[in-house]
This record gives structure tokens, C-alpha cells and sequence, in this order.
């Protein structure tokens, strides 16, 4: 039996185990306010990971507790460091639709597709298409249930591991992991690798099995611009007092053309062209946009170009858009500001600050002077255009070198095993993958997502497809075996 | 004496039963939302009307009940309707500084100036600088009480009224109306007049006495414009997906040029041009652009043109704009839907469904499908660029021509007792002047508003600046009175 094989053995006869050992993991809250269940996660995955022989233990470092654990391979060809978090987003239960954040719920299908609840131990066989609703259901609890159900899998049917494995698993990778590249400096021994796998996001939009060797960076710029010091009656003052909206309005758009193609000068300096092999991975990857638009009811793409491609491209994006009041609310004022929230995602070879800079070097040109610091009344009545721009935390993005041997046995391993693996240069969202090149100075940094793409991350109704972790386990069975099983 | 006299030695004697009966009235509440608060106000002023010999009743017309009023003039040169309303804006008594909408509070400045309280009642003559805090206190119980001062001071001189008055004091203002027009209607004999005086509004800028003889009309459109179904991870989707934000940014973008000049075809077609005598008085309106932008903290207005050249055109605001999330609250998605919420004032001579439909025929002409109710999955797919309108319900504007003896004779009587007088051919505001016009068939419609520009009408912190409502007891007296006195 190859390591698929031994995974698809071990959820037939175990399933309802793997399923109670997840569900008791997604039971305890993981919201970064709550420090003590950031606590109770991390010491129950303490005990998940020694269940499995796992060296392991628990790492304070400032915030959130690290979990970090070592298993050695007999005949080992390499060492990889595996990588997950166990904290979520914040949740609004009121928004969830039947069930709790932290009571996880099964149902037979989608919400959307009207899942009916099952009740949970389960008494049967699941099928793929059944979800459990949770928060971090997908995000990022199920790759850590999965590689430790495929470590139970390669042991059941004696599969020996190809790989020594170290494992992290952070608790703070939703407040934008403040501590992790302090983390990996201190602890760089007990955590060296030959490459790391990064145990996140969802797999490509077709469901298939996935990999990435690069993530977009992200940084973020929140723009305000100034009327008069107070919401101004619209028919006393309406046409002669300056409106932030509009001339919010014309700065946002004065950023894209119509095609999506950003205007700030710059913009694409610097981008690292894919290479031969990324064009050609790209090019094996299935179109999906038209099923896409059908799915996600778009009457039209920003661009003409594929969505695998534009994820290739530094990208800005109107996150938000607030000014006066709208619907219900509205009342007949001239807003006194407008702000917009914009994220630039970045790719190869794009710094952070520079990215910034460029945008707010666009607005400068635009006739506005620029300031970092909410501007006082001599300020706004000095100035004729006047935005504030915040900047926020942001971080670059990483592209290991595809051509690299361990990425070519990824690769193989994964096509060898399954009838069709997507591999992308870059992953669309970010993840700082960087981190673990900058620090430890391993290349490649590898992406092995493994839930569906439609788990509601971020938002109320997070849920994971069953059919997308059983899979996960399969593919986590055939990256840690050696590659003749 | 003249009228102005009178009005001023009246109040020398009476400041604190007029200030009493003034405080008792706003003690009232006056919201929509609570009927029988509206009924105890209308048969207080009733009563308020009765002690002046006002022949008075009380109107039920589906809504808040109409208090009207006939009080004839011994020689009457003609009859004068007079128009106030006692309802007012909803309240959050919440964001109220020091004082609670309902229970007045009389301070020796302004708020913003660190006014002291003052107890009621007053045990001395008031400073014109002291400020009322009440909800209505100036929009619009202010010229009713000032009115009725008015009708005292003359009467204690022995000034005879120059016109016949009639009275009509609306519930409802605020919530748009809804019955007035039927009233008139209904009712046109009792109200039959030859010129209507509409005690609303704040003076001009300047502080000073203020006619108006035409206000502007007003509609909205809520303008939302679609992405995907629903909000997307920026990272995956981003620069691919559309993004509603920044078409919505390019839409309205696209409504005015950077001087503030609206771009929508035909916009200003149909304006009725100043007559010269319209020019006349607003070229004597001193120039108040510099000391506003001081004021307000106005780094550039957003047109080169006078404020009250402006205020004689259509308007097109943005009063607000909303998409996806700002500030603290932001999140790295691609929003499924931007929405604008636009007021359009509307001068005499511009029809408000003309008006609506040329800005909805500019967002055909941007390439969007206009639907006017929420679009179905179907057509979400089916249309590239896809907004929903929204129409407000509108009214137009209403100019009388200035030329009119009546509007003349009450020109002259103001500037025979005031040193200067500010005579708008339009308020910037919206009042349905047209009604009068167009049911009662009365020109000219006259507004004579007397209360400070800085009342916060409609926002928390409602005040009247009691210089103003003294001016305005004075202003009544003798707009009421006879030419010669």
C-alpha cells in the first residue's frame, strides 16, 4: 500500500475517532481576547501530538503559546518542518445560522444547500460532501487533525516516514504573528529543516489536491480625507462646501484603470517574472472562471486576464469604503470625511514599504498633502487637499525556486498519488512565508492547503467539506512517506 | 413707534414670561414616533394661540393634527397665511452634551464656546449670545413663539395689524409632509391668502435679517452597485474579482468634474435664470466664503463660484457612501456591494423626476444595467455592471418672482428697520414652498426664517441663540404691522 492508500484504509475503519478528536479540538475557543483558551488548545495539542510519540512542548514567547514538537524518521532523507496555527478569528455567533462558533455541528451538505444537522458521534461512513460547521473548522484546525490522523495511518499499515518531522503550531497567526520570527530565532535548532511545509489556506478552486511555493504578501493603507470640520447641511452648503466622498471618490479611482490595471506610478517595479516551470505548472491548471462567475454571480472580472495570473500580480484592493450615511441612516449632509481601507497584496520581489510609498506618492500627485497623524484645524484650513494615511502592519511576499529538488519530489509524490495536482507559483493570499526563509534560512517554503475553498474563513458558517479533509489526511500520508509506499 | 420699537421695549418688559411660555413649549416632546406627544402640543398652542385672540383649531388630516388660526386686521392691506411647524427630529438624547433634548437649558455662550448654565427662570435681562439647548428650540418652535411675541409687542403699543393672519402649524415637517397638501387642500378657504410667510430656516451666514423668496427642492437616489455574491478573500480573488468599491468610486467619479460642475447630461437644463433684480439683492449679500472656510476648517471649497450663486443651482451630493469595512473593523476582502446614497437639490424650473432620471441615464450611459429593485442571482450574472436605483420621494424647488408688490412692500419694511437685509432669491434648503403655490395658488411665498445658521438643527445639541429669537419677535412685529408705523 502507498501512503494514500494507507490514509483512505484508516478513516474507512476510524472515522468516527478522527472526527470526536476534532470536534473536542474545535469545542474550545480559540479567539486571541481569550488568552486561557489559547492556553487549553495548546495544551491538549501537546497531548495530540505526544499520542503519536511526538516530542513535544510548549513555547511562551510574549503572547499565545507556541506548540512545537519533534518526531524522527528511521531512515530519514531530509527533515521538514510542518506548520499550522490552532487560534481563529473572532466570531459574531448572532450571524451564524443555526449552530454556535464553538458548538460544531455536522449537516449533510452546505447550509447553502440546505444540510440537514447529523448528529454527532456520527454512525456512519461520512460522505465527502457532509461539513462541520465551526469556527477554524478549516481555519486552520483541520491540517492539524489531518497530519496527525495521517501519522496514525502510516503506522497502522507500517509505512515507514521519508521525512524527520518537526512541528510548529502557532496561537496567534490570526493578530498577525508577532512573535513567530522571534520563535524560529531562538528556537532555530530544535526547528532546522530542509524545507518547510506550510499547513494553510485552501486548496485551488477545482478541490483539487494542491500545492504552492509562494504566498502573497500583504500590507494595508487606510486613507481619510477631509470636508469642512463638521457634517455640513447638503442644501445651505450643498455645491459650494468641498464633499470627502466624491473627492474620495475621484482619488480611488484615479488608482485603476477600467481594465483593473493599477495606475500608481511604479506600481509593477520589481515583480519577479515566473519562470519557464511556473508557466508551465500556471498553464496545466484548469480555467475556472467561467464556473467561478457562475458560482460567485460576477457579470464581469476586473480583467480580462486569468484569476491564476492576476494572483501572480501585486494587486490593491478597496477593502472598505465608509463616508456619511447610507439606506435607513441617510441624512441630507455633506460628510465632513471619507475613508477608504485598502490592501495591497504583494508578490516576489515587492517590499512592503516601497508598495506603500508608490500609493501614497500617487496621492501627493494628485494634488494632496499627505500627513500620518489625524491633522489639527490650522492643518485642514491650510490645506486644499488634505488625506491622512495610516499605514498598517504589512509583510512581504515569498517564492521559493520551483526548480528545487524537493520541490520537483513534492511534486512527483503528489502527481504520482493523485489524478491531478494543482501547483501554484503563488498562493492568492498571504502567509508569511518569508518568515521561515528569512530566519532559517530554508528554501523551499512549501503550501499544503487542504480544505475546500468555500469554507466561509473569516466569517460566520466557517465549515469544512468532510470530502476535503479525509483527502487532506491522503495527502499529508503521501508527503511524509518515503516515496516507494 | 414702529414695529421693530415695540417688538424691543416688549421684550424689555416681558423677556421671562416670553422665555417661560417658550421653555413650556419645548418641555413638550415633539418626535414622530409618539402621537399623543405631538396632540399635547397641539393643544398647548391651541391655547397659546387663543390668548392672542387667534380664532384657533385644531385639524385631524391622518397624521399629526394641524393647529389652524384666523386673527383679521381692523384695515387689512391683505391677508398673510403664516407657516411654522412644532414637530421635530428624532433625538439620541445619548449624544446630548449636559442637557437632555427635552428639558431645556439655558447657557450664558454656545457649547463650543464653554457656556454656563444659566437657571430658568431668568432673573435678568439676556445676553444675545445666550443660547437655548432644547430639541426644536430652533427648528421650529422659535418663530411660533416669536410670532406670537410679536402679535404682543404690537398689541401693547397699539399697532394695528396691517394684514388679516392666517395661522397653520404643522406635525409632520419632518417626517416629510405626508398631509399637508391635502389640508390646503381641503381647506383652502379658511387659508386663502395673498401671500404665504413660511417661518422656517435659519438666517443667511451672516447672521443677519434674511427673506427668502424661493427655496430649493430636493430628491435622492441610492445608488448600489454589485460584485460577487458575496464578500471575497482579497488574497484569492483579488485583482481578479470585481470590486464594487472602486466601481462605484468611478461612477461617481464620473457625476462631476474636478471645479464641482456636474457631468450628468442635461443637469442644468430647465434653470430659470436670475431676473436682474434677483441679481441685485445677491450682489449685495456681503462675501462670508473666507470667514466660513475659517470657520469650518475649509482647506478649498469646491467650487470657484459664490455660495449663494451655488445655491441657485442644482445640486448633486454624495451625503454617503458604504462598502465592506473601515478602521478597527476592517477586513481583507473584496466588498459584494458599494452603495451611495446621493440628495439632489433642485432649483426652480428642474422637475425631480426629470432630475432622477438624467443621473440614472448617466449610469446607463457608464455601461450599468439600472434595476429598481433587488436583482435576483440571474441577473446578477447577466449584467457586466449592474446598479440599483433607489428613488426618495421628492418635491421641486418654488421661486416667487421677487418683482411682486407684496414681495417688494415686505423688502421695503425690512430694510426700512434693519440696517441690512439679506434677500436669497433661494434657500439653500429644501421647504416644499411649491405646495402653497400650487394648491392655494398664493404668490408670492415668502420665507422669513430667523434663527442662528450654527442651531445644530437636526443634530444633537439643537440650540437658539437668543439674540437671534429676539431679532425674530422684532422681525415678525413688523412684517406684520403697517407700512407707516
Amino acid at each position: 500500500v502507498n501512503g494514500r492508500e494507507a490514509a483512505r484504509t484508516y478513516v474507512e475503519k476510524h472515522y468516527r475517532e478522527v472526527l470526536d478528536e476534532f470536534v473536542d479540538l474545535l469545542k474550545i475557543p480559540n479567539i486571541a481576547a481569550n488568552r486561557e483558551d489559547l492556553w487549553r488548545n495548546a495544551r491538549v495539542l501537546l497531548d495530540m501530538l505526544a499520542k503519536r510519540g511526538v516530542a513535544a512542548e510548549i513555547l511562551e514567547a510574549g503572547g499565545a503559546p507556541f506548540v512545537i514538537g519533534s518526531l524522527d524518521a528511521a531512515q530519514a532523507e531530509g527533515t521538514l518542518l510542518v506548520y499550522a496555527h490552532y487560534d481563529g478569528q473572532p466570531v459574531d455567533p448572532e450571524r451564524w445560522t443555526g449552530s454556535h462558533p464553538f458548538e460544531p455541528v455536522l449537516r449533510d451538505a452546505s447550509l447553502g444547500d440546505g444540510g440537514a444537522v447529523i448528529p454527532i458521534p456520527v454512525v456512519e461512513r461520512p460522505s465527502g460532501d457532509w461539513r462541520l460547521y465551526a469556527r477554524s473548522a478549516s481555519d486552520d484546525k483541520a491540517p492539524i487533525v489531518a497530519m496527525l490522523a495521517a501519522l496514525d495511518a502510516l503506522k497502522a499499515e507500517d509505512i515507514p516516514l521519508a521525512y524527520n518531522l518537526r512541528f510548529i503550531f502557532e496561537g496567534e497567526e490570526e493578530a498577525g504573528s508577532p512573535n513567530l520570527q522571534e520563535v524560529l530565532k531562538q528556537h532555530g535548532t530544535k526547528l532546522a529543516a530542509d524545507a518547510v511545509l506550510v499547513a494553510d489556506g485552501p486548496v485551488f478552486l477545482t478541490g483539487e489536491p494542491t500545492l504552492y511555493f509562494g504566498a502573497r504578501g500583504i500590507t494595508t493603507l487606510e486613507i481619510t480625507v477631509y470636508g469642512a470640520r463638521n457634517p455640513l447641511h447638503s442644501g445651505h452648503y450643498g455645491n459650494w462646501a468641498p464633499n470627502p466622498a466624491m473627492m474620495l471618490a475621484k482619488l480611488l479611482s484615479s488608482m485603476k484603470d477600467s481594465n483593473g490595471r493599477v495606475q500608481v506610478a511604479g506600481f509593477y517595479d520589481g515583480v519577479v517574472p515566473l519562470s519557464p516551470l511556473e508557466r508551465t505548472y500556471l498553464e496545466r491548471i484548469p480555467a475556472v472562471e467561467a464556473q467561478l462567475m457562475e458560482d460567485l454571480w460576477i457579470g464581469q472580472p476586473e480583467t480580462s486576464a486569468r484569476l491564476v495570473e492576476s494572483i501572480n500580480l501585486p494587486s490593491l484592493n478597496v477593502r472598505g469604503m465608509n463616508s456619511g450615511w447610507v439606506g435607513d441612516q441617510a441624512r441630507t449632509i455633506i460628510p465632513d470625511s471619507a475613508t477608504a481601507s485598502l490592501d495591497l497584496r504583494l508578490v516576489h520581489g515587492i517590499d512592503p514599504t516601497v508598495q506603500e510609498e508608490r500609493v501614497i506618492n500617487h496621492i501627493r500627485q494628485n494634488g494632496y498633502r499627505v500627513v500620518e497623524e489625524e491633522p489639527d484645524a490650522t492643518t485642514r484650513v491650510e490645506s486644499p487637499k488634505l488625506a491622512l494615511v495610516m499605514r498598517g502592519k504589512g509583510y512581504p511576499a515569498y517564492r521559493s525556486p520551483v526548480a528545487l529538488p524537493l520541490c520537483r519530489r513534492m511534486v512527483e509524490s503528489m502527481e504520482g498519488s493523485f489524478e491531478r495536482v494543482v501547483v501554484l507559483p503563488t498562493l492568492g493570499g498571504s502567509v508569511p512565508l518569508y518568515l521561515f526563509h528569512k530566519v532559517l534560512g530554508v528554501d523551499p517554503i512549501i503550501g499544503v492547503p487542504i480544505v475546500n475553498p468555500d469554507n466561509n474563513q473569516h466569517s460566520p458558517n466557517e465549515n469544512l467539506r468532510l470530502g476535503n479533509f479525509f483527502s487532506g489526511i491522503e495527502i499529508f500520508a503521501v508527503l511524509f512517506s518515503a516515496k516507494n509506499h
